[in-house]
């Protein structure tokens, strides 16, 4: 098969066969075809799409270019959540032990900052020595006995969907329904995994921006799931505003402790609650929403999730003393409140540019090689639909670049809107597709 | 300005400003850009288009990325013509002696085979030591002394089309509107002329197919040359057949020779001329057409036409003897005559699988490292609407690949169909557009 070929189909809205599918990307994997080559096949798909049998291909192609996780030997139900990326999503980092702790098994593959937006291991890595890139055995073996590991995608999974994804991100084709289903799924299903909840966000802060877009990518996740023999459910949640108030990676990581030692915001413990009692209903069909959900307070209650959120991080080389004196953590230099501009209910944030202006201040990479610094984020002191006065506190910036902070102080306040009447809020679950 | 933010732009069908169209070509063309990124935005281009102000922008800065001629010594009118390619197309062998004869100054920068379509440069290095890398001096010379100079586009011409031809070729791009116009009417302006004539080939031997994909590339042509002040007129012309009888580099050669001596066949005569017309009356806005015509059929009736072209061989190194000795040209190992399977009228010519058949038989390279063998071709004894009985001499084959002869030969006849009653024959010259 001839790549020119392969990719002319494709620029001209035919579809591709499976043996195509298969040739171009292990082809491009090995080296044999070159990026320009696949970076214009990416591109005919970004704009012509591809069909739901394309899809399946090309997850299948990327899934088995590499190694596949087998948990068969875990005594229990194996299941992983996870999210298509927003601002303050910190959900992963508290579901992860309060899964654990109720018996099921979670082989959790993260990523990092992504654009606007936070990645787990970034958060992770907040908490001193807290090792992301433990080898394959160490894992598997804390899956089985601790029923958690977090860590990151390794050369050994998916090394297709590792390379393309490096040139997406260079190609401007990394907002299409197909590639990025087929780089979440290929993922996900080498985790080994029997169940999977996908939390698609959709929203001014989300990839997804419309909600018939995030309902096609939360339709197409979910087909393939099922394809592969996965018990797969997707909620769509709003990421019209943060979730939870802080944004950046310890404060992210503080208010996680803080929500399993039951002081989380209702967001951010609603969200993580309902994505947790998917996985538990597929574990034990016979088991109601109600009683999953009250599971799930139980384990918080009783402080067994933050227990296990601190073992885990102890035998990941972290020091748990962070998340006992989580007030401890070193501070940023510069602090600053911004005020409400006006007096009104809160009702618009653009959340694309909080995530954005989070970066600025330190809290996530603008070139691959940034460094990031883990005390620099914000809080925002405010929900939609609030009543505030003007000068009351809207968001606290904490950066260590003076430089930073005079740009987005100036700025920042530009990002919220209010109106004089009670303005209509999303819903914090919009709908669920299985 | 951002690579990835004009890729992202083109990919969502926005508008591309000027500037960003030269910062992204010429930053290409540096090297600062790489392939990857410049594959995507092409495939952009290629499914998305372009406006017509982004189609100038392109013409504009591919132009400005190297040298232009400047023929404003010449003491008389400077014109060219370009076909955009199809099988057995050698009208500018003819035309450009015959334009030369007439006092019209043909500084003519040609092509090579591409895909199916045969390449003039080819054509004339079938005569022995014709050398089409002439330095810009000594072309510009003859141009100014002789009235025309055959040459291949020099890196000192164009040399941002020139790069970004070589990725569309691998890339699947090539057949795109802007991207077609942008790369010839570059090249064409910055040959320093002030008439231009294009020959827009339609049908199943040319890269535009239908008549309104032609009709839209003719109207961007003289679209483009008009905007730079180049008198630019387009003929929209018939490839549902070959042009003339022969195919083959050397076997055009020798029909081009024939042609200028007063028997060449009658398409590629009325094709020749028509062009010529069109360029010698930009020259002489008083002259008619039927002079136009009738002063060009003079050049052939009186050998100047021919004498010209063998002084310009003879003058570019090649040894013009071979002209005048057609029959004594070396011949190839093998020749076949496939012969009609069944009696009719030939109503039908899958003229781009003969294009690819000649490849195949030698005519052409398949990789850019293959060698040519002039000798290799074909020619076709019948046009479409002759009658024929079964046993008639279809096509004769020339090749030195006996391995090619068979398999060629075992199937070039299914590229013929018949019909019993007299079938539709269209026009030699579809549309003119000015």
């Amino acid at each position: 098969m001839i790549p020119y070929q392969i990719i002319e189909k494709k620029s001209h809205r035919q579809t591709l066969s499976d043996a195509e599918i298969k040739d171009f990307i292990l082809g491009y994997t090995r080296g044999d075809i070159p990026d320009y080559q696949m970076s214009a096949l990416l591109m005919a798909i970004f704009i012509n799409g591809m069909t739901t049998e394309e899809t399946l291909a090309l997850t299948k192609v990327m899934l088995e270019s590499g190694e596949q996780m087998d948990f068969s030997a875990a005594p229990g139900f194996v299941a992983d959540k996870h999210s298509t990326g927003g601002v303050g999503d910190k959900a992963s980092i508290l579901l992860a032990p309060i899964l654990a702790v109720l018996g099921i098994h979670v082989p959790m593959i993260s990523g990092r900052g992504l654009g606007h937006s936070g990645g787990t291991l970034d958060k992770l890595e907040s908490i001193p020595g807290f090792n992301v890139n433990l080898e394959s055995d160490a894992w598997f073996e804390l899956v089985i006995k601790e029923h958690v590991g977090l860590i990151g995608q390794t050369g050994n999974i998916c090394p297709a969907d590792k390379k393309i994804y490096s040139l997406r991100d260079v190609t401007a084709t990394v907002r299409s329904i197909p590639l990025i289903s087929a780089s979440i799924m290929s993922k996900k299903i080498a985790e080994g995994i029997q169940g999977l909840v996908l939390d698609v966000k959709t929203g001014n802060g989300a990839f997804m921006q419309t909600l018939d877009d995030s309902r096609a990518l939360a339709n197409s996740l979910v087909s393939i799931g099922k394809g592969y023999g996965v018990q797969t459910t997707a909620l769509i949640t709003d990421m019209n505003q943060p979730l939870g108030l802080a944004i950046g990676n310890w404060f992210e990581m503080k208010e996680s402790a803080e929500g399993l030692q039951g002081h989380g915001p209702d967001d951010l413990m609603d969200v993580t609650f309902a994505l947790g009692a998917e996985i538990l209903k597929m574990a034990n069909p016979d088991l109601s929403t109600a009683e999953a959900l009250a599971m799930q307070k139980r384990t918080v209650d009783d402080g067994s999730a933050f227990e296990k959120l601190k073992r885990i991080t102890e035998l990941q080389g972290g020091d748990p003393r962070v998340l006992d004196n989580l007030e401890a953590y070193p501070k940023a230099r510069f602090s600053e409140v911004i005020r409400a501009p006006q007096s009104g209910y809160l009702s618009g944030i653009d959340t694309m540019a909080l995530g954005f202006a989070g970066i600025q201040l330190g809290a996530g990479r603008r070139v691959i090689t940034d460094e990031i610094e883990y005390s620099s984020g914000m809080y925002i002191h405010h929900k939609l639909g609030d009543k505030l006065q003007a000068g009351d506190a809207l968001i606290t910036l904490y950066t260590n670049d003076e430089k930073a902070m005079s740009e987005v102080s100036r700025q920042i306040s530009n990002n919220f809107s209010f109106t004089e009447s009670n303005p209509y809020v999303p819903p914090l679950i919009v709908e669920r597709i299985e």
